[in-house]
């Protein structure tokens, strides 16, 4: 596969920002878009980057994705609402859905947002990171394409439906969660396909619901396995929490839900009897010091982290992680050594660059 | 071990009422606290019901459950409140704190209700399934007695943290997710012990952090796994599951967080540098009609029950289930039957009834 190249942030940026605007979104749309989009590939989440710009252009062609929407509020209460995204961008429409609930949570105290008629918006992180300015607990989900199977099911019924909560403290950095609901993400399928190595047991099924460790076998009708993997491991409570996060984008918000959820690559075809429009996600906002002092919130968020710090590590391991360190280090390291891509994707943005008339 | 006894709802419902209020516990609290006591042994949870009520009493007996608590809200905003539970019941405090929530959701859309100086609050469904009855969605969850190792970790740092999400449906039964955050729940170590087998491999580690699968590790200072098992299958998110549970329960309120949330044995001392008061809970309720109207939102929900039920299941499998199905038959059969008791539970309800001067 050749080896990664190393591209600068800024000059990833400056380009998905020019082709977000040749698409025809409007500046201010572009850049958030662009900041959304590698906000993945900083993070080091590289499915969820810069690698997926030719896909929303090809859903942008066929028309599935709408780069002047009139995103509107369609429905509220003072703590609740439902976005109706009007088939933007999800890195648009998230942004703006993120908003209302971080509004209302100055309001109320909290404030909790279900989106309809959007498509992917990128790494869930990103939104939940949103609140964290304000002093207020962040959350973000989102459904997706059907790829995985419930416990005992041998069709595939939801997606890798992530969850993200961000959490602020004090001098430590914020506690940041984002997970997808299957045992394994999508991504790591992909690292094992171009390396031409077998998954671990555990994190697929064939067609036939069988327990499989081949990397490809969603292209023969497998699936994914919910967090938990099997039965006796707890496959069940991964897939609530696929359901959950299902239910609370799509049937809050009248997105389409299940199986009905639209694939995000362009040449699969839509359900001809959709339950909803487009994709759903829901956003959410608490401010910290709607439980208590935000002195006092942030004093024992800072024990907390440092106590689990602290925490003895098993033989053969450095220590014990607090959610969003592995991110935040990466972070720091691409923003200065730049964004490692792999040749297919260089040149999968050299190809956009032509066919739009681009610097790249 | 001997065989299980049958023993109708009705009769164990009055002996665990006579039995709190012989703690001192009011009429009313009595009356609730054995209902959501025993609304574990009806649906199923058999760790969590009638078998833990000496628990409770030797809790009373030591100083650390109040029979008579001023539960009190002491800071809030519209829609987000802490409340204290003056060391009262969990069993009492949590249904207080919901109805909290519940208003709150009322008037402004959601309410979310973080609670500290409480105790082991039974199951988290019960409260969750608590906003039902309103047309709201209901969320629960509570930190508990450290047993859980993070991923990588050598030391307890968590408890096995439940959430609970319901969801109101039209003509279908609700959806009710009720999981622990860890593999597999102590109550089915348990068992284990009791039948004298081996633990399957990802459910527990020995003190040193190696898989094992003696059912009694945890004796040895082993401790139970997050869900996922081991990194490459995920427990990094199970870890996550569990660490936010703890936080809204715990630093949300100012309630014992981590190492330091007090154990539910009384033979085992409280940590003697408190970072809080008590166990913590986080309990939430939304409008559904927050979102959309109501009726849409019901026939969407009924139509996500039966697209999931008609799932085609794996060959061997009869059907795909939907959260709460197994726990509501279980109730609809118990209700009817009688609950099944094991001898050692029998044995203690009759010391029980000796030291108080009550019938069983």
């Amino acid at each position: 596969m050749g080896t990664d190249e190393y591209i600068a942030y800024s000059r990833l940026w400056n380009f998905s920002k020019n082709i977000f605007a040749a698409m025809g979104c409007p500046e201010a749309d572009a850049r958030l878009a662009a900041t959304v989009l590698l906000s993945a590939d900083l993070r080091g989440v590289d499915s969820h980057g810069v690698a997926r710009l030719s896909g929303y252009v090809r859903l942008w062609e066929t028309g599935r994705i709408n780069a002047t929407p009139h995103m509107r509020i369609v429905h509220e209460t003072p703590s609740t609402a439902t976005v109706d995204g009007d088939a933007g961008l999800g890195l648009v429409v998230a942004p703006f859905a993120m908003n209302v609930a971080i509004e209302k949570a100055r309001q109320c105290g909290s404030g909790w947002v279900s989106v309809r008629n959007s498509n992917h918006f990128g790494i869930a992180g990103h939104h939940a990171m949103q609140a964290l300015a304000e002093d207020m607990i962040g959350m973000a989900m989102t459904n997706a394409s059907p790829l995985v199977a419930p416990t005992f099911a041998q069709e595939r019924m939801l997606g890798t439906n992530p969850i993200s909560v961000a959490i602020p403290a004090g001098e430590e950095a914020p506690f940041v969660a984002d997970f997808a609901t299957t045992t394994a993400a999508n991504g790591k399928l992909e690292i094992l396909q171009r390396k031409n190595e077998e998954a671990p047991e555990g994190w697929i099924q064939d067609q036939y619901g069988r327990s499989s460790t081949n990397p490809h076998e969603l292209k023969l009708g497998g699936a994914l396995l919910p967090l938990g993997s099997d039965r006796v491991h707890g496959s069940h409570k991964g897939y609530c929490l696929g359901a959950i996060v299902d239910i609370f984008s799509a049937v809050f918000s009248g997105a389409n839900y299940g199986p009905w959820a639209p694939p995000f690559v362009s040449f699969l075809p839509l359900p001809d009897d959709p339950v909803g429009t487009g994709l759903g996600h829901f956003l959410g906002a608490m401010r910290a010091d709607g439980f208590r002092p935000l002195d006092e919130f942030k004093a024992n968020m800072d024990k907390w982290i440092r106590r689990f710090r602290d925490t003895k590590p098993v033989e053969g391991q450095e220590r014990v992680l607090i959610p969003g360190d592995p991110e935040r280090e990466e972070e720091s390291r691409r923003s200065k050594d730049g964004i490692p891509l792999l040749p297919p994707v260089v040149k999968d943005l050299q190809e956009l660059a032509k066919r739009f008339e681009l610097e790249f």
